[in-house]
């Protein structure tokens, strides 16, 4: 036996050493939400020993920020936005529930800690406000784009927040191709539609 | 001065210290999260002696399971639900946040701690499963009444975490006449609408 480091990982790639620790900090997060993970578990998990996770990223809260990047860049969500099947709402109803229902997303383990740590809903809220709104907002050309943006995010989170975290049969089984074209015309209707018919006042 | 307990509550009358205890704890929890909340905040948050939470509830997952009765009951939802002004989807969707809305409700507290503690969640989606599902889906009569219930309620749990959780200006500060009109028509939908009009596959 060598005293190489666990799983076998050759020691001396850091890239490779930084990307696990990364994966094993949303794993651990996710699973065991903000309060209650520690350095520790999450060094076991990568295979590392602590004093490694310190040196490259800090204090846990660092090392939360620095997992919870969330990777879809809002140019990219709107370049693939422009294209593809079905109606607006179908594609971003599709495009948000695959990146959210996907095992290891970061959405599961920032959208936990953003309950009960300020810091992660400091983040959730930045990603929302700056990341999303302020960039795509006014490609929807009306006065109201952040409060209809605000209101089909509602309901997308909900829909992951009920599949994911609360685990209700009905949804948590239901297919990402049905789910698409039932809440589809929904998302159509908040982004772009009339949101008042009967028209009773004005919102605000 | 005497010696009466803080707050100037008469010593002896239990049902009144259990009151402020349920409220002190439903509080402490919404605040600080399951896991952080302690028997001694709360107790200090109520005036009284930490013993005497645990001689009236137990432990800390017997005292959040006693704080977190909804105080919906599903029969008193759907008599207060066949009656009221505007359509069913407006109903639905004025009952729920009004309750979700109001400071100091039980919906907040029992959120967040379902998000990392497993009898929360546990608790979340049995008052769900059976609370809501078993009783009320029955009325919709229709075959997939469990999934439009769920569409609907996993709207408006995301307008209640944007709202209360993740505080995103533009629907924190949202009027709630005005979101009963644009959302009521989408739970319309949800509950008794054509949920696939393009017909291209059946659910499941």
């Amino acid at each position: 036996m060598t005293s190489r480091p666990a799983r076998g990982r050759r020691p001396g790639n850091p890239a490779i050493t930084r990307q696990s620790i990364l994966e094993a900090a949303r794993a651990t997060f996710a699973r065991a939400g903000y309060e209650k993970a520690t350095i520790r578990a999450i060094a076991s998990a990568a295979g590392v020993d602590p004093a490694l996770v310190h040196h490259y990223f800090g204090t846990k809260e660092e090392l939360f920020v620095a997992a919870h990047e969330i990777p879809v860049s809002p140019a990219a969500a709107l370049a693939s936005l422009e294209k593809g099947e079905g109606s607006l709402g179908e594609r971003v109803t599709r495009l948000y529930l695959s990146a959210a229902f996907t095992e290891g997303s970061p959405f599961l383990s920032l959208a936990r800690a953003a309950m009960t740590n300020p810091t992660a809903r400091d983040m959730l809220r930045q990603f929302i406000e700056r990341g999303m709104l302020d960039t795509l907002a006014p490609h929807l050309k009306a006065p109201d784009a952040r409060f209809r943006m605000l209101l089909a995010g509602s309901h997308l989170m909900g829909l992951f927040m009920m599949r994911r975290v609360v685990g209700v049969d009905a949804i948590r089984n239901a297919d990402l191709d049905y789910l698409v074209r039932v809440v589809g015309p929904t998302i159509d209707r908040y982004l772009t539609g009339d949101l008042d018919p009967a028209g009773r006042t004005e919102p605000r």
